[in-house]
This record gives structure tokens, sequence and C-alpha cells, in this order.
């Protein structure tokens, strides 16, 4: 045990004001107003509203006294919370503030609100841990805008690939466009790794984004790990025709084909009970019309558990269901895999202090797995890596998604109690 | 008989240029040129590409020998070329120039390319008959960009509804204003109409856009009647979600809620063999993304069968259905039928003097019904109306939509024989 600094007995007033859930939640809603699409919060990554959500983000950070907050050459904000000693390790806390459309306010948000609140609340005490901590807010963690994602953690963790820089959007913007645009330096991207012998470890505050902890009663949760996910999209070329003249029987109808397969998905997601979820989330017909038999689908597909074996089995049965409903009808159907990440468990340690720290404010200790993705497992295999799960209802990724600001609050608190408690056990 | 004019006893040497097949091929190709999308024809009703084939065809018509060309208050080209006495009545001969995205080149605009052809016929032989006649490239058959359609020929109807005028189509421009910025004089739509009285009838020509005529190996067939029409959409509402944490028990998809809904459609359209036709040719997810359990979706319906109760029946079967399945699927669905059209029979004398000039030109005679909807349908109880289909291949609607330059010949030869037998038996 390392006692060179003063670790506090209780909760000392100082900490209470940053720590409050209230104050979190001001802060999640006025950060939700920065949205492309008035009366709902629609914030893609590197977009304007982006991007003044990362001036307000970096307003935040300096204000709680983290220092060097910047932009990195991926559009992440970062800021630097200094050690008590020279040559001390970095522990990094981070999530995403851009959105879905027409998104919730806490998904990612919450997770960037909290480690600020966390340091603010170490700042007004005074405190300097021996260790440094680094806030970051990701600017890519979606996935909605381009293919690939997650690539401000993956820059952090030296595992960006620069391909994702010729990534284009809906409207044929690169990747490497949109960076400059928001006035990332892209061009320094290989600057944003940080050695992982510098680094006690990654950790992530974030709402469940499903039901079970409210279902356990429990508002913090522990998460054991993060599923894999197989994403990407089937094509289905039928024959266009007119609606009016073709009759029913000479059709290869490219709608209806892909109707069935999105039936067939939906039945392989529901054969494994919890374990396995298999979605399809986005639909495009080519040249639709009301009066047009439809000649070509495309739809995504996004499969996802915590068994790699059993996920790439799913996947060859969706491939099997798939290629069987394509014969039948005539219609012709390709399955496109463009994203494979294999699951990624939390790291034994880390994971077992924030559950005692869990324990320690007296609330009872759920551990659970991520059915979500996270900037968290990028970090597999690179560092230590550990998430804090916050009740939430509603799902996420719509406009209802809610956690109480009594459970924002708790987080926040065993967030900062984490961070003194890593340090007491240096 | 009428005798007054000299009717030729054969096709006559300078008739055979205007009514050659290859030349009103190439007219098509060189009018498909003007596309609001390179690469692909996509002339949606009064977009700047409609403009600029709406000049080409003034061109041609004015070529023609038609006089009086103008724009009418529906974005229509019309021309007239003069009967041989004053008071005489009126034929009007036309069909469309607007297009569905990414189409093929024979759909409406080969009824326009005849009829301009057997008009510049008589003028080249120097013919006045004891009518006028009217050609019409109609501004709005296709109903792709707005709810309404068939605008043009309702206003010469006299059926014109003024509150298609308020429709919008995507990006929120009204038709009104479309109208204006097409500069259609759309104040002054009333002046459209013709007097009945006044008029012998409507003939129109057009691509078959079903495979009767190819399997039949006729190139031309005389069309008993055009279908009637119910359209409209269906909107599901379930629940929006994550794709990784929402377990597939808990889910609320509107999405595979309608796959399952679209699969009906098409089992109630199968369900009558070759007489009635279902089809669901749009679908939008609101607010899509892969990460997204689909929270609402909305598609189209369109239902036609030559058979008035037996569609009401089949929409009726339809709702039923949805019902059952928003039901057992826990989200709600509301089917909105916007659009309904009546079967129109074609008129009985106008019909069999179609198939006697079909007949004389020593061509099998065939007779089918429309499935497709036509202007010609909204003629129906205010004038004569017959219709003329050319044998096509590959359907319509799609690019590879094909009529062969001997059968548009055949086709433009029999209408402008249409014109001459209608004047000899005046």
């Amino acid at each position: 045990m390392n006692k060179v600094f003063p670790v506090p007995q209780a909760a000392p007033a100082p900490t209470l004001a940053p720590l409050d859930g209230d104050l979190i939640t001001a802060r999640l809603k006025e950060l939700a107003a920065f949205t492309d699409v008035p009366g709902e919060l629609t914030r893609l990554t590197l977009t304007p509203a982006h991007k003044r959500a990362a001036a307000q983000v970096s307003f935040w950070m300096r204000e709680a006294g983290l220092t060097q907050v910047h932009m990195d050459a991926t559009g992440s904000i970062v800021g630097r919370y200094a050690a008590d000693r020279a040559n001390a390790r970095t522990l990094l806390i981070g999530s995403h503030i851009d959105t879905v459309r027409n998104a919730g306010i806490y998904d990612g948000n919450l997770g960037v609100m909290t480690a600020i609140a966390a340091v603010e609340a170490l700042n007004a005490q005074g405190l300097r841990l021996p260790f440094a901590i680094e806030v970051a807010a990701f600017a890519d963690e979606e996935g909605v805008r381009f293919l690939s994602t997650l690539t401000s953690s993956k820059a952090m963790a030296g595992i960006f690939d620069a391909k994702s820089l010729e990534d284009v959007d809906g409207q044929g913007i690169s990747r490497a466009e949109a960076l400059r645009s928001f006035g990332a330096p892209a061009d320094r991207i290989g600057e944003c790794r940080r050695d992982p012998d510098d680094m006690l470890g990654y950790v992530e505050v974030h709402i469940e984004q499903g039901p079970v902890l409210e279902a356990a009663g429990a508002p913090l949760g522990i998460v054991t790990g993060i599923a894999g996910a197989s994403r990407g999209h089937v094509r289905v070329r039928g024959e266009a025709g007119h609606s009016g003249t073709l009759p029913m029987a000479m059709r290869h109808d490219a709608l209806a084909a892909a109707a069935e397969m999105i039936l067939a998905v939906e039945a392989r997601g529901r054969a494994n009970g919890d374990s396995l979820v298999a979605t399809v989330g986005t639909l495009i017909i080519a040249g639709s019309a009301v009066n047009v038999v439809p000649g070509e689908v495309q739809f995504s597909l996004d499969v996802r558990t915590l068994s790699d074996d059993l996920r790439l089995r799913a996947v060859t049965d969706i491939r099997a269901a798939v290629g069987e409903i394509a014969a039948r009808r005539g219609v012709r159907a390709s399955v496109d895999i463009g994203h494979e990440v294999p699951a990624a468990p939390c790291h034994g340690p880390l994971k077992e202090r924030m559950a005692q720290v869990v324990e320690s404010l007296g609330l009872p200790v759920v551990r659970l797995p991520s059915g979500a993705g996270h900037d968290a497992m990028v970090f597999r295999g690179v560092m230590p890596m550990a998430m804090l799960f916050v009740r939430s209802q509603n799902g996420s990724h719509n406009p209802r998604e809610y956690a109480a600001p009594a459970d924002i609050g708790r987080a926040a608190e065993a967030l900062h109690a984490f961070l003194l408690k890593t340090a007491a056990e240096m």
C-alpha cells in the first residue's frame, strides 16, 4: 500500500457537487442540445453538431482541472490530470460523444461526464494520485456514418486501420475529408497510440442499454466482458417489374425474398434464448416506387454473443437460410460480413476492484456481460480493461433511454472511489 | 361513309418514314437522354429533365405539323392538327413523358411518339380529316414524386382535384410550387377541361408492360379495360432498441413485423392466380442504423385487378392479416388506402374499330386487360376511350423494358389506319 497521499476516510464535502447526479444529468441535457437535427439528438461522428459538443466538453474538462485539453488526430477530445510524481503511469477513462440518429442523451456521453466529474472531485479535494488520469471523449463509436467504427479508441490502442480513412458516408464524404473539416490533424493518427507499458488500463462507465440491472433492482453492474459481433449486409437481386402487370407467379421480388430472410435472421436469433441476438436494422430498396416490384434490396445483419464459436455458427446458419430462400425464389443473394470482432473479457483484478467499490457503496454486486460493443473492447490484449454499467430504462439508441440521476450519482461516486482505491493499492 | 377527303387505298410512300419503327425508336432513345440521374433514365414529373424533354417533344410536334403547341396548366405539352372543316369534333391521342426512377425508354414515351408519328404521316400525305386531332404528352402519370397522380389527364377530363396541388414530394416541395418552377400556369387548370360533347374520344398506345402478347406471339393487343387499383401504405410502430442488448424475446421489432406482413401481402396476391396482383414496392425504416432494432417502418401497398369486388375483398383480407400479425407481435399497425380507382372498361365501338385495324394489318387480334393504370382510365364515364398495346419484353419500370422497332412501326401504322378508318366511318 502506497500511503504518500492522503486517502480520505469519508466522502469529503467538496466532492459532493461534482459527483452529484443531478448536476451530471443537467450537463447531459446541455450536451444533448448539440444536434444536427433540431427536435431530436442526432450527432453522427465528425459533424458540425459533434464539433460544437466537443468544444463544450473541452470547456468542462478545463473547468474540472484537466490540462493539455486538445483534439486528437481522430477527433477525440482528451485531457490529462497529472500524477503526484514524475514518470507515473496513466489510467485512461473514456467513452464517446457521437450518437446514433434520434438518440438518447446517455449512451456514451454519460461515461465522459462521469469521468470528468470524478476528476473534478479529485481536483476539488486537492488530491493528486500516484498515477496520471486521462479522460477521453471519443469521436467515433456508433458506426452509423461510416462502415468502420471505434477508430478513436483503436488509434489509442495502436490498432487503427489506415483503410478506414477511405470509408465514405452516404454523401460520398470520406472519413479523411470529414476529419479535415472537423479540424482533426488526421496525418498524425500514429501519435495517438499509448504505450501499454505506460498504462494502468482503461475504464469506462456506460448505461447498460439493456433490461438486466433494472430487472435485478441494481443501480450499477460489473461488466464481465463484451460480446463479439459479426456485422455486414445481405444483397438480394431479383427482377424489377411493373406492379400492375407482372403476374404473381412470374415474379422474382427482391423485397419479398428479403422479408423471408429477415424472418430467418430473427428465428436464428431466437434459437439460442437470451445468449445471442441477431438484428436487421437497415433495409434499402434500389429505385423503389409504389408501382415497381422491387428488383434489388440490401439489408444489414448484426449478430452478437459472448461465445465466438456460437456467433460464427449462427452466421453460417444465416448464410444457409439466405441461400435456400434465394434459390427457392429464383433470386441471387450474397452475405458480406465486413466487420468481425471477437468477444473481449474484462480484466480480472480491475473488475474485482470495481466490484469491491460497488459493494463498499452498499449496493448489490451484479455481474453481467455487455451485448453492446464499446470503445473498451479495442483494448483487448493491449491493456487491462474494465467497465461499470449504470441501470437504464427503455434500452438505448432511442430518445426514451433513461438513467435516473440518483444512479448516475452512484456511478460517479463509484468511479471516484475506484480511482482512490487504485491509488491505495499501488 | 363520309367521302369528302381522299381515303388512300394502300400505304402511300410519303407515310413510310414517319411511321417507321426505327425512326420512332431513335426518337425514344434521344428522349431518354433527358434524365435527372446520369447513366439511367429518371425523369420524375416536373423536374428539370422533364422540362428539357417537354421542349424536345414540342419541337417534334411542330415538325409533325401540329399547331398551337403549348404547355398546359398541368405541365403537359399539347398540339393540335386541325380538321378539314369548322366546328369539327376532336380526337385526343396521348400518353405521358414522366418516368419512374431507373426507367425504361418506352413506358409512356412510346405513346406520345407514335401519336406524333401518325399525325406526321397525315401531314406528309396532305390529309385533313373531318375531325381535329390533339396530341398530348401528359406530365404526370407515374405517381412516384407525389402521392396523387394522373393529374394532367384528369384536368382534361374535368376531374382534377385541387387538393393535389398541396401534395408535397420527399423534399417538401408542393405540386403547386413544382408547377410554378416548371413554368406551367397552375392557376389556369380549369381551362384544361375538354367539353365531352366536342370530343370523339381518347386513344392511347402503350407498351403492354406484361408478358401476355409475347407469350401469344402477337405484336399488338386490344385492351379490354384497365384494372382498378387500391394504393396506400402500412405503418408499423414497434419499439426501437439497441441491437446488442435487447434480448430477442423482449423485442417489438417493427421491421420483422413488416417482413411478415409483406409475405402476407404476397400470399394474398397469389391466392387469385393471375387475376390479381398485390405488391409492396417501398419500405422505409425511421432512423435506421445497423445497430438499432427498428422501431417504426412504413411500406407501400398496391393491389390491382379488373374486378372491383375482388380488389376490395383482397384489401380487407390484407387489413386482417396486418392486424393479426401486429397483435401477435405486440406492435401497432395501421393500413391507409389513400388512392382507390375503379376498373375502367374500354369503349366497345372504338375497341372494335382498333381490332379491325389490327386485323387489316394482317396481325392476330389478341384482347387483354391492362393490369397497369394509364391516363386513359381517367376518361371513364367522360368520353369514349380505347387503348392499343405493343408487345414488350422484361416488363416495364426497369431499364431492360423493350419493344422491337418492327412492333413499334406496326403500332404507328395501326394508329394511323385507325385515324383514317374513324374518318371513313363518320
